[in-house]
Order: structure tokens, then C-alpha cells, then sequence
């Protein structure tokens, strides 16, 4: 009988287990992991903590009890692996509950470590009430500590997706949150005016937070429990702190071993999850994984792609042959901030720009339902796509309508190397309760075949941004009610549909940027300029619907 | 200055005129409409005579007046169109208003006359409050007579999307709902397993369907109004009826002119949607288009579609030279009733099946959300793909979870000619509040792989329903308490668990078809009960979920 081996028994490491059984019942499956709890969801953790589900038994999908009545999985937990040794194929490893060591066999085995928080050296960091939050151990001690009461101000450090999502869930449990994150913006992945709207959005939510701060120390109390951190500008007084500033894969028993790790630190694997040792694969977070677009190396761990990986893991070590390849990632990632979502896949503008392409970018608003129908709310779609080829390079999707459709059909277009004129003419599902006639994918990509045919020529909120001060004229086209309730500094209100008669108030010379709600009327404004000789003339992308600066 | 004349006033047509001038400001635009309004969304309008959409002028995009202040665009309402002189480039049409005679030069013409309800000649059917739902004038007086509260109950002729909304929404103002089809189930363009879900479900929340029933003839009273309708079955009394039993195309006045009509009956259009005499295009509902899959002709028509036609059709006229072409579409459509939503795109079955392909189908039913994220819901997804190329076909999803991510995911897969393997590996969006790890089309694919790779094999509900007098056996291996609840008539249970030690309860030699909830258990079942030498055994495609016959 043959010995299937994994290391790791969360997402990745399951499910490698039970589809290899399910493919080959002749299979022995061993599953080693140093924690108590197996197949947990980790993604779902910030909710559980958050009081959205109740029972930590809701995210835990499987017990070891289970996998062993159900398909003949042997769990050991609490097992540390210490050493795999691959000339043996053995892996030793030792029970944490009596210290006794086990050796074990495999003729196949399966690395499938995760990943773990970064925690710096910095004064302080080892004083009580200060977590990471990775395992169902983290999330069930700090769930308790809130429960008791004993939380009144949170201070997480780092505004990625788990701090953020942190946020939200003390937040809703009465927790006053403070966000310290090094770098400009939160959300890291995303373009800075994409950040800026989730910024300003959990700002007036009343999360306060501080960009390009960075934490210095900790002070604690007699009891050795943390009262304030110390940054570089200030010192905030906390009774409870999450540090969520970035995690790392483990691969420390992998290198020991001799395997190859990757130039983004991860384990590197083919694309069938072959580590360079013979009959020893990896998968989830521990490992690299290849870029669709660039082709390039990267690490995004993810638990759906753990999912995927562990799949393909288990009918290749489960048959005699090898089939099944995982391709890559668009780096795809979702996040829910209250009721504003925001999404991104594949390339930001900046690595676009940065991989060497001839980037386009479009910011488009629209609905994500008929604007008649009932409940529609508004999303920001910015597209960025090859100038050259006309393929799409990545989006991101921000707003509080429905953006988990949006971001799904750029992704399956993307892995299917589309170009913008496909995902213009696409037959999608439309009837009033779910989209508009024309949907927000087709609108964005019109907008973009636009640019891409020189039929308009755009400008960035980030770019605007950065001429304020310059010698430029900004027309808004909006109507006067909407122009007084806020309007981009320095502007002249024309409306649109006066312009042909007030164009002469205007300087045919000078640098124009026409500015509109969300960009329609400004495009005719565009039109219409252009017919009366105006050489330099610009559209603000996404009108002052995306436009992340300070109105007046 | 260049004509450009469009005929119809609609979606199309009204597309055709902005997009046109926005394209090239000097074109000189008319559209000729025998309607009183221009530009609304037809869609909306069974929601609007269910008041969720409270306001008219909600559902009027644009009005001739807006139309011309902002795009000087000259709209020429209730001007019905008598005949296209193509020889001279001319229309002539007729004021409805005084009955005077206008003639129009063109030098391009867009028809884009729509489509009309079919009505049969049958007795009675010019009665008062016999209506058809098309156009905006259509919906105000239906509205206006629910409003005055004189319509007690309805009666709806035609189980297609029109009627079904109707349906909802009428049932949504207080009025008793029958439906009449006279075909076997409602909702044709889907397969029977999943129109009779939607079928169960309308009936349960009291809406009357009578299906394989036709309507003969309608009694009216002394003021001519409807009073009950006579089918091939009975009398039935109502006071309200909607003949939504088809729609046909209008192309009289095209046929006249000489213009070429398709095998369907629409316009025969080519890629760039012109017409086959010259500077003639045909967009929107009039015309038919290529379906991609088939690469046959087909006439679906739709506002969306329409809308799409109408950008490509005005980029043609409005430029010397055609480049926008319109390669098709999929038959995509959807529809919300109440909380159940069913969509479908590609073939169904009986199609790909007519069309020759050696079809595989499977039916999943799986999670919109995280099966432990509160206001998770169940949706089922059938799946038709082609053996040989393991291309997609086709798929239909219903229930009331979300429907329109994994319907258009699969429309933009099988735009870009996705193969089953592609679909399985997609990096998509996943955070607990927006999808599973594994979400709902990525499991439905990897069942379709188990399917082409023979791993399993599967018995849709039809077929089993087929077999229940048979001598077969059904093995139930769902747990004793949920068996109790409700089964397949005639099944033995013994929950998975137990399955190794009573397997000896079965007959190896009989034809066997084992039975859970979704799929999952019956799968290590059907491992077991292979592993233990049974031969001809069969998974029930869906489970009990998807099962839409009677349970026990």
C-alpha cells in the first residue's frame, strides 16, 4: 500500500488528503500538523471574531474524527514536524503533548506548511494582549478576551487584508479601531486612488487611520499588558493590539531538506507541484506560484488557492501518472470594508507599468443594477490594459454595489487572454434586478476602446491632482446644483448643455480638463470643444464620482 | 451634412442616433418613431405596473427633448413609418397626429422596428382588458386599471419570461395569479429539471400554473371586458388577462423595401449589421443574429443585445469606412421570481443533443457564499458540455442564492471558448462574503471533469424519474434524520458511515443509483460500492436538492 504523507493540515494540506483518498481509496493518507485543529476556514476567522458567526465549529469543515470515519484519513495533531529527511523518505517529527518522537515513512509526500505572521524585534512586542491572528487558537483567544469586556480600543498594525477586515469586525463588536500602517495608502495591491476611496470611506466610518507611521515600541502595565504604542510621530494609548503587517511562507523543514525555494522566498514548485526533490510537492501557502500575465514568480497566498493547488496535488501523487498542471494566478483578492467592497485581479497600474507595458487605464462608474431599479448603488471600475496587444492587464472594483460579478468575468476574461473588444460585445445575463442593459464591464471597456482608438484622451485624478497648482483650466459641466454642492478647486461651472454658447469664456489655448459626475457629459463636452478648435483638451477619468481629493 | 434616418425609437434605435453623433457631431440624425415615447427600458416595465418602480419617468431614459437639446437629435414621435423607398433613399412616413404625409430622404438608413406580441385569432380576443405588455403606453393603462383596483384576478396566457414577471409582479399588487402554457413546463429555453424547480417554487407561493393547456376562446359581459377565458380544459373566471404567448419580429416594412429576411423569420443582417441592400443596417429585436456556439442563425430578442447592436451599427454609419463588427450572441437571459432566480445561456440539452454534440451534463447544486457566512444560499447549476472537446455547451443556474456571477463567469468562458479544465482553474474573487473557496463553478467543473474523465458516472432526475418502476435500487446515504424527512419513493437507506458494513443489504448485480444531498456523500459511496465490485451503479446528478419530483 502506498504512503501519502502531508505536512499541514489547514486548507491546502486537506484537501490534498481527501482528494487523494477519493481518487485512489488504496492510498494510506497520514496528516501531520503541528495545531490542534484541522480544516479550518483561516478567511473566515475575522468574522467569527466579529460575532457574524457564532460557532467556531462553522468554520472548522472537518475533524480529525471525521476525515478518519469518512474516508480513512489519519490525523496527527499537535504533531511538530522537526525533519524530513528525503534519501530515507522519512520525516521525523514530535508530539507536542508528551514530547515523544515519531518517524515516519512516506513514499510521497506533501509540504504544506502555510505561512505565518512577521513579528519584528521591536521593545515591547512580547507583552500580553498583543496577537497575530493566523490559527483558530489566535482567533478563539482573542474572541474571548472581547467577550470578557476587556477590549475598549484596538490598535492594528498593518492596513492589508486582515487588519482591514479586523477593523470591521471590532469595530461592529463596540471597539474603538486605530489602523498604523508604514506606507501611503492601506490596501496594498491596490492604485493609491482606489486606496484613497476605501481610506476616505472608513475614515467618515469613524476607523481613525494613520498612514506612513511606523511603530517604534510598546509600552506595558505591571501585569505585562500593552497600554500604548509608540510610533514615529506620536504615542496612542491601546488596551489591545493586532499586528497584521505582513506574513511570511514557512519553509524552513523544505530548505533544511535541500529544496529549492524560490526567489520570492516561497517554495518552489512546477506545474504539476513537484518541489526539485523527487515525490516531495507543495502546495498552498508555502509556495511560489507563477503569474499568468508576466509569467513571472509570485507569492499570493490564498485560501481558494490553496484549494486549487491541493487539488491538482492529490490526483498527481494519487496515480501513477502525473496529469494534472496548476497554470498560475492573477493575484486576485476580495475584501469587504462594512458596505463598501473593493476587488483586484492581475497587474495595478503601477506594475504595468513597471513590467515594461504601454499601459492604458480607464476609472469608470456606472451601477451595478438598472439605474431605475431599486437598491442599485454605484461601483468605480479601473481597467488597465496594453496599449499594444489591447489585452486586458488587471482591474480593480471599488464601491458599495455588487463587485464580486464584475471582478469574476475580468478574471475568466483575463485567464482566457481576451482582448478589450471581446469583453465589449459579451452576451452576459441581463434583466432590470441584476444589471444594467449595458453592464459595468461593457460600459468600462467601451470607455477604454475609446482611448484606445484616440477618440478621447483622459486624465487621472492622481495626475489632476498633481497640476492643481499648474496654469489649467478645469471645466465641470455638471449643473449649477450639483457644481455648488462640491466642486474640484478652481473650476468653471459650465453647464453641458450651455456650453455651445458660453465656449468663448473659455481659453482655446490653455491645458482643459472637463470634468462631469462620471464622465458622460463631459465626453460630449469633449465633442463639442474639440469641434471649436480646442488642441488640448482632457476628460478627468471617472468624474468627481472617483475622484478621491478634497472637494469645495 | 450626412442623413442618417433610423427607424424605431426604442433601445436600438435610440443607441444608433447618440452614439452616431457622438461619433461624428456632423452627421444630420432622425429617428421616425410611431410611439409616444422614446427610449425607455421595456424591461422595467412589469416592474413598473408592480410598483418597485414608482415613477414614468424612471423607466424614460431620455425624452425627444433631451434628446435634441443635448445631441441635436431630431426625434419625430407617433410617425409611423408606411414604406422605405430604397431606389430613391427615401422614407415616407405618416403623422399620426394630423394624418399628414412626410417623405424623408436618407443617405443611411437604420430599421430598427422592433418586435411585436403575437396574437391569435381566436374568439373573443378583442374584449377590453385583454392586453399585451410591450410598450410604455401598454404599462400605463394596465397600471392605471390595477390602481383603480378593478383587477381581482389575473390571467396570464404564456409561461415565458414576460408572463413570469408579470406574474410576480401583478401577485406583488394583490391580485390572484393563473398562469397558462401550453406547453409541458414554463420557461422554455431551459431545460425540464430546471423549469420544474421554478415551477414547485411559483406554486408554493401560490401562484396557479396550468401547463399542457390551451386556451380556445374568452367571455366578456355586457361592457365588452373580459369575464373568463375557455381552455381545452375548462372555464376559468378572471378579470384581467396578459397574452405574453410569443413575440415575432416586425419586419413588413423591410420585406417590402425587398430587404432579405432570415431563416427565422427577423432580418438577415451581416457583421456589421447591414441589411442586404446597400446603406441599409437592421439593429435590435427586428434582426437576427449568428449564436456563437452554433454558428447558426437564431433571433433572441433582447434589450441588451439590442444596445450592443446599436453602438455597432452607429460606428458603421457614422464613419466612411464600416470597422465594428457584432459576432453573436449565446441566448443569455435571467429572471428573478421573487427570491428564486433562474438564468441560462448556450444550448440546453435537447439542443446540443439536436445539434449532434456527444453532450455531458451534470447537475451541482452548491453555495453562493461560505457555507459559514450568514445569508448563504443554495443555487444549483446544470452544466452541458461536449465530450469530445470538452468545450462548453451551455449552462442553466436557479435558486435563490446569486445566479448572475456564475452565469456570466460561464458566458464570458464559453465566449472566449473555454475548455472545462480552464474553467476549474480560475483564480476568482474569494473572501467568506462573496463566495467559497472553491466557488460554485469551479465545483460544478470539477464534477464535469469526473464526468469526461470517467471517474463517475451519474443519472440525471429525469431519467430516474423514468426508471422508478424498474427494477433498480436506490441507496439513500444521507443520515436516518434526514431521510425521515423526505426521500425518493422506493430507496433504501443506509447512511454513508455505515455503508462498508451493510453494504451486504445491497444486490451487487442490480442496477443501483445512490442518492445524498448534493452529490458529496453518494461520490465516496460510489467509491465504496466500486471498490467492493458492484458494477452498474449510477450517481443521482443533484441529489435530493436538485430532485424536482415527488418525495416521499
Amino acid at each position: 500500500m502506498e504512503r501519502l504523507l502531508i505536512i499541514g493540515g489547514v486548507a491546502a494540506g486537506t484537501k490534498v488528503a481527501a482528494k487523494a483518498k477519493r481518487e485512489n481509496p488504496d492510498l494510506e493518507v497520514t496528516v501531520l500538523t503541528r495545531e490542534e485543529y484541522v480544516s479550518y476556514a483561516g478567511c473566515g476567522l475575522p468574522y467569527f471574531i466579529g460575532d457574524v458567526i457564532k460557532d467556531k465549529n462553522e468554520i472548522i469543515i472537518k475533524t480529525p474524527e471525521s476525515l478518519k470515519k469518512e474516508l480513512d484519513i489519519n490525523i496527527l495533531t499537535l504533531h511538530e514536524v522537526l525533519k524530513i529527511i528525503p534519501e530515507e523518505k522519512k520525516v521525523i517529527a514530535i508530539n507536542k503533548v508528551n514530547d515523544e518522537k515519531v518517524e515516519i515513512m512516506y513514499d510521497k509526500l506533501v509540504i504544506a506548511t502555510g505561512a505565518s505572521p512577521v513579528i519584528p524585534e521591536i521593545p515591547g512586542i512580547s507583552l500580553k494582549r498583543i496577537f497575530t491572528l493566523r490559527t483558530v487558537s489566535d482567533a478563539l483567544v482573542i474572541k474571548s478576551l472581547i467577550d470578557a469586556g476587556r477590549v475598549k480600543r484596538a490598535l492594528i498594525v498593518g492596513g492589508g487584508f486582515i487588519g482591514l477586515e479586523m477593523a470591521e469586525n471590532l469595530y461592529r463588536r463596540g471597539i474603538e479601531v486605530t489602523i498604523i500602517e508604514h506606507s501611503k495608502y492601506i490596501l496594498p495591491g491596490f492604485d493609491p486612488e482606489i486606496a484613497l476611496i476605501a481610506q476616505k470611506y472608513l475614515a467618515k466610518k469613524g476607523i481613525k487611520i494613520l498612514t506612513e507611521e511606523k511603530v517604534i515600541s510598546f509600552n506595558g502595565n505591571e501585569k505585562g499588558e500593552v497600554t500604548s504604542v509608540i510610533t514615529d510621530k506620536r504615542s496612542i494609548e491601546t488596551d489591545f493590539v493586532l499586528w497584521s503587517a505582513g506574513v511570511k511562507p514557512n519553509i524552513e523543514l523544505a530548505k533544511d531538506a535541500g529544496i529549492e525555494i524560490g526567489e520570492t522566498g516561497a517554495i518552489r514548485v512546477n506545474e504539476y507541484l513537484e518541489t526539485s526533490i523527487e515525490d516531495i510537492y507543495g502546495v498552498g501557502d508555502c509556495v511560489e506560484m507563477r503569474h499568468l500575465i508576466t509569467g513571472k514568480p509570485v507569492w499570493y497566498p490564498m485560501g481558494s488557492t490553496a484549494n486549487k493547488m491541493g487539488r491538482v496535488a492529490a490526483i498527481n501523487v494519487a496515480h501513477s501518472e502525473k496529469k494534472e498542471i496548476f497554470s498560475g494566478v492573477l493575484g486576485t483578492a476580495i475584501i469587504k470594508l462594512f458596505e463598501l467592497k473593493a476587488a483586484k485581479t492581475g497587474l495595478t497600474e503601477k506594475e504595468a507599468l513597471k513590467e515594461g507595458y504601454e499601459v492604458e487605464t480607464v476609472l469608470v462608474p456606472s451601477n451595478d443594477l438598472s439605474h431605475y431599479y431599486p437598491g442599485n448603488k454605484t461601483i468605480i471600475i479601473k481597467m488597465i490594459a496594453d496599449r499594444k496587444t489591447h489585452r486586458i492587464l488587471g482591474a480593480q472594483i471599488i464601491g458599495e454595489g455588487v463587485i464580486d460579478k464584475p471582478i469574476d468575468i475580468i478574471v475568466t476574461a483575463m485567464s482566457l487572454k481576451a482582448r478589450i473588444e471581446d469583453l465589449a460585445k459579451m452576451d452576459f445575463a441581463y434583466a432590470p434586478p441584476f444589471s444594467m442593459a449595458m453592464s459595468s464591464v461593457i460600459v468600462t471597456s467601451n470607455v477604454m476602446l475609446n482611448k484606445l482608438y484616440g477618440k478621447l484622451h483622459g486624465i487621472s485624478p492622481m495626475q489632476l491632482k498633481d497640476k492643481l497648482e499648474e496654469d489649467i483650466q478645469i471645466l465641470d459641466t455638471r449643473s449649477e446644483a450639483e457644481f455648488v454642492v462640491s466642486s474640484i478647486p478652481n473650476s468653471i461651472n459650465i453647464p453641458f448643455d450651455q456650453l455651445r454658447h458660453r465656449a468663448l469664456e473659455l481659453d482655446k489655448e490653455k491645458e482643459t480638463v472637463i470634468v462631469c459626475k462620471i464622465g458622460k457629459r463631459a465626453y460630449l463636452a469633449y465633442i463639442t470643444l474639440k469641434k471649436l478648435g480646442f488642441k488640448n483638451i482632457k476628460i478627468l477619468d471617472g468624474g468627481i464620482t472617483a475622484y478621491p481629493f478634497d472637494l469645495v
